[in-house]
């Protein structure tokens, strides 16, 4: 019998966001894995680390980072291999992913090589996006409302594209593609309604109006706009 | 000093996908505050139920079901002015929420009409959305790609825009809406990639293709229809 293969949202930041099966989960395991990104520290992994026992086996998949996207390719395929390793032992492995494991989680990668073969099973967790409404207090939608999540990454007439056709808008990622951004918000004459939230639910959280945002934002940031989600009062 | 309103996701369904927060705060709960719809059951309270202490006090706030909105509006300003009563005293009010509660969630109507007199701290849930994911397996997005959430009741000319002009797809609330919606991915040409996810996480869920699922959905359902999130092999 093999392992099976367990893909563990662990939430936003804040560690009691993590669910209680994510929690009971990690704590129970015996191998962890987590893929880091060109040898820095890995961000689910700190959310997890207060559950994770003494002498956890832990597998660390290093992402390099380039635009070619071949090396990282490599990367996913030789954590998949030792991840499988584990697996064809009949042991479990619990992959920790920040967020949820679906949603721009690198799980996916894993998933994708290793589902075929293995029994998998994701745990969803608290999204950045539910968890950045809740900390700029910003009912995301209500009743027949619709939302658009956009990558800041995407080219500016794209971005503009589907802003002005949107209800409610979170743009994810913003990191150096803010002041892209925040131009198009501005010619859209949209930025007086924008949020700004920057690593939500963690210590060094920041919360503020767009215009009051700094030129260059973490990759962990976001930008919220309702078209003020309709209280019905 | 008046009370706290918690508003907490108590998630998808299954009890383990609460967030440590969340189990925290309705186990420590003298008073616990939920909607429920024309004297039906709710659904957040099933979810929590395990964690509701004997002795806790139930604020039910009941919502009839009307096409005018009056009546469900003076039902949520009674919910409110009894919630209300209870901070005013220097009690905590635990407001349940299915998912998330600014996500779609009843919760919004409560914060808009206690924000500018109380304390109200949100606490983010797992909404249906990734948990549908999770359940069917499909990775809803990576790097780039745009997510859209629509709501099953939009107008079928709508939904048709919307779904022809996105990448990732999720349709919720289907409801009686689901004959509408088949149509217009059938049109589109897409029915054969989208995938019925009902009462996800709970020991009812269904999890088939769109071409399988019944003619009419429960409300707690959804389609995903993912342009196959470039698994990045």
């Amino acid at each position: 019998m093999s392992g099976v293969l367990y893909g563990v949202g662990v939430g936003p930041g804040d560690p009691e966001l993590m669910t209680l099966r994510a929690a009971r989960l990690i704590g129970g395991a015996a191998v962890v894995a987590y893929p880091t990104l060109a040898g820095g520290a890995s961000f689910a992994r700190s959310i997890a680390a207060g559950l994770i026992a003494a002498g956890t086996e832990e597998i660390v998949i290093d992402v390099p980072m380039s635009v070619d996207r071949a090396p990282a390719q490599a990367a996913y395929d030789d954590g998949a291999a030792r991840i499988a390793a584990v697996l064809d032992e009949g042991r479990d492995v619990v992959c920790l992913c920040e967020g949820d494991p679906f949603f721009y989680g690198s799980f996916m990668y894993l998933h994708a090589r290793l589902v075929s073969r293995f029994k998998v099973e994701v745990v969803p967790g608290v999204t950045s996006v539910t968890a950045c409404a809740a900390r700029a207090a910003m009912p995301l939608a209500a009743r027949n409302e619709r939302v658009t999540i956009l990558p800041g990454p995407l080219p500016e007439t794209e971005l503009r594209d589907r802003i002005a056709g949107a209800e409610s808008v979170v743009i994810m990622k913003l990191g150096r593609h803010l002041g892209k951004i925040r131009a198009v918000l501005d010619d859209l004459g949209l930025a007086g309604q924008a949020m700004y939230v920057a690593r939500a639910t963690l210590a060094d959280e920041v919360v503020c109006p767009l215009a009051e945002a700094p030129e260059v934002a973490p990759y962990f940031s976001m930008i919220l706009l309702t078209k003020g989600a309709d209280p019905w009062l």
